[in-house]
């Protein structure tokens, strides 16, 4: 079994590349939810959708979200309805795109959930529709929101994440960082890591992708019992994240911008730490922190280089075992 | 004021033809919302969003339902999860289908109502979203569930409208008609009937159109005590109904499908029945049944025919105060 704690565009590339080295029935992908949010009253989980398009073949590589051959037919019809809803109303929210193929899978999982049915259920339902050949987890079922202390000229707000990532484009200053719900989250892997040859940490925000995961309850805990047998890839590459605001988040938190600031993040829970040639300077300052480092070609801009990072991330592991 | 008791298609048209002939401020439709239903997680309106379309001016004239340019592809991808979802599940519903424009107004309803909105406040938000002249009031702001006995070989089975409607495209046998809650619904526009100069019975199902509107607590009582200004225009032309099951379900229901049975049901609560020139040799039937008549042309094949009809009908009443 080989699990991988995943966020949203690098971990699904990532997942991509390792369907084509491993036997995809072996992979579990535990997903964050911190991102979900209920947006004109759909419930959005931007990082499962991530994943289950892109393993899929289906995500609209340029873009970086949603399918491809999209359209966008209801939410320009949605604008009309912007004027009239009365203050206080976030009705005909518009900020949030989404396109009409896409809508249809918030729609599905939106009446699933109403009708009872589990996150994972649903998640389940949505990755078989897709023929995806993963496991498909999200983190919790439980309700989790990462909220984002941001800062303004008249002081700091709390926001939840997609306001934040998507609203405002991540170009606002971070203060703090929570995750609302996390202690009464019930966390769906705790066995699993258990019983994996192989827990990896995709290269997602160390942040507000893996972070909200490791917050569950044990987490953490259990990533150290094990390990020599967790292996993260570092989503910073030469002091800047390839996507998202994950350089800049760690600055403003008090961390550095580095494969060395990622390394003092998971050497707690994670053996071994794979880094872009770009930063093959500085892996003796990660070995420093305690954790073996594995210097390779990371940008994942093919799937056959997706595919060798997976070969390498493995490797890290397994030959360590023998 | 003019208020007009409305169901869907064949009251829109009448509205339209009315805001021609006078002031549209001066105007209420009262609409039957015992159609609603959830489907796909969505608050659908169906009578509602026929005549703010029809009234707008932006209906599917040829379809009679949805707007015009229209396309479908929220609906044709969520076909990609009716496969997945569980026995018992009625998620990935796409034998109800839903246009791409047309489900903004859905997604807009169902947001609003999610955030504590009446039904009557987001009614009246989308209709000016449409710029709508008229008022538009749904008959009331409580849930009303109209429930459809069916004959089915093996017994009866009670369904929702939309089940019998759509779904099985009105083709069976109908046994009896209920309005579940209907007796704890409090109707929107009690004092308007009061205050109104006509109330018009618009040309729509007399059983399940307007028959939810008449159920509700002391309609009838009220629309009986001002009879002399209540018109009703007549659906059932030359014994048959334009569009929709009308006709059969009268027939059904143990009553006639003429203009004959139509006065009837209405004689009560109503002094004039507007009939069809076709249905000219049944006035004086008409006219035994305790109710004044007048014929004229009523199949409103264009807007200035609807006009006509509508100056027909307010003069049937208005003429007579004079």
């Amino acid at each position: 079994m080989i699990t991988v704690l995943a966020g949203g565009v690098g971990a699904a590339r990532f997942l991509r590349g390792l369907v084509g080295i491993v036997d995809p029935t072996r992979i579990t992908a535990v997903v964050n939810t911190g991102d979900d949010s209920t947006i004109n009253g759909l419930h959005i989980s931007p990082d499962l959708d991530t994943v289950t398009y892109t393993v899929a073949g289906a995500i609209d590589a340029e873009r970086g979200w949603g399918l491809g051959d999209e359209s966008w037919r209801v939410m320009e019809s949605l604008g009309r309805y912007s004027p009239v809803r009365p203050a206080g109303s976030v009705a005909a929210n518009t900020w949030f795109n989404l396109g009409d193929r896409d809508m249809a899978t918030h729609l599905y999982r939106t009446a699933r959930l109403a009708e009872g049915g589990s996150l994972s259920e649903v998640t389940a339902e949505i990755a078989r529709a897709w023929n995806l050949p993963i496991h498909l987890v999200p983190m919790t079922d439980d309700p989790v929101a990462t909220m984002i202390e941001i800062v303004e000229e008249r002081g700091t707000r709390v926001i939840p994440f997609q306001e934040y990532f998507v609203g405002l484009r991540h170009s606002i200053p971070v203060r703090s960082v929570r995750f609302d719900g996390i202690d009464s989250a019930h966390p769906n892997f705790l066995s699993l890591i258990d019983r994996s040859e192989v827990v990896v940490i995709a290269p997602s925000n160390p942040l507000v992708s893996i972070g909200p995961i490791r917050a569950l309850t044990g987490v953490d805990d259990r990533l150290a019992s094990v390990r020599e047998r967790v292996v993260a890839v570092s989503p910073i590459i030469a002091g800047a994240a390839i996507k998202g605001p994950a350089d800049r988040m760690l600055v403003e938190l008090g961390l550095e911008a580095s494969v060395v600031g990622v390394a003092r993040l998971y050497s707690p829970i994670c053996g071994t730490l794979v880094i872009d040639r770009q930063d093959a300077a500085l892996a003796g300052a990660v070995e420093s922190e305690g954790m073996k480092c594995v210097v390779t070609d990371t940008i994942m801009s093919s799937p056959e280089i997706s595919a060798e990072l997976a070969r390498v991330t493995l490797g890290a592991v397994l030959e360590k075992g023998r």
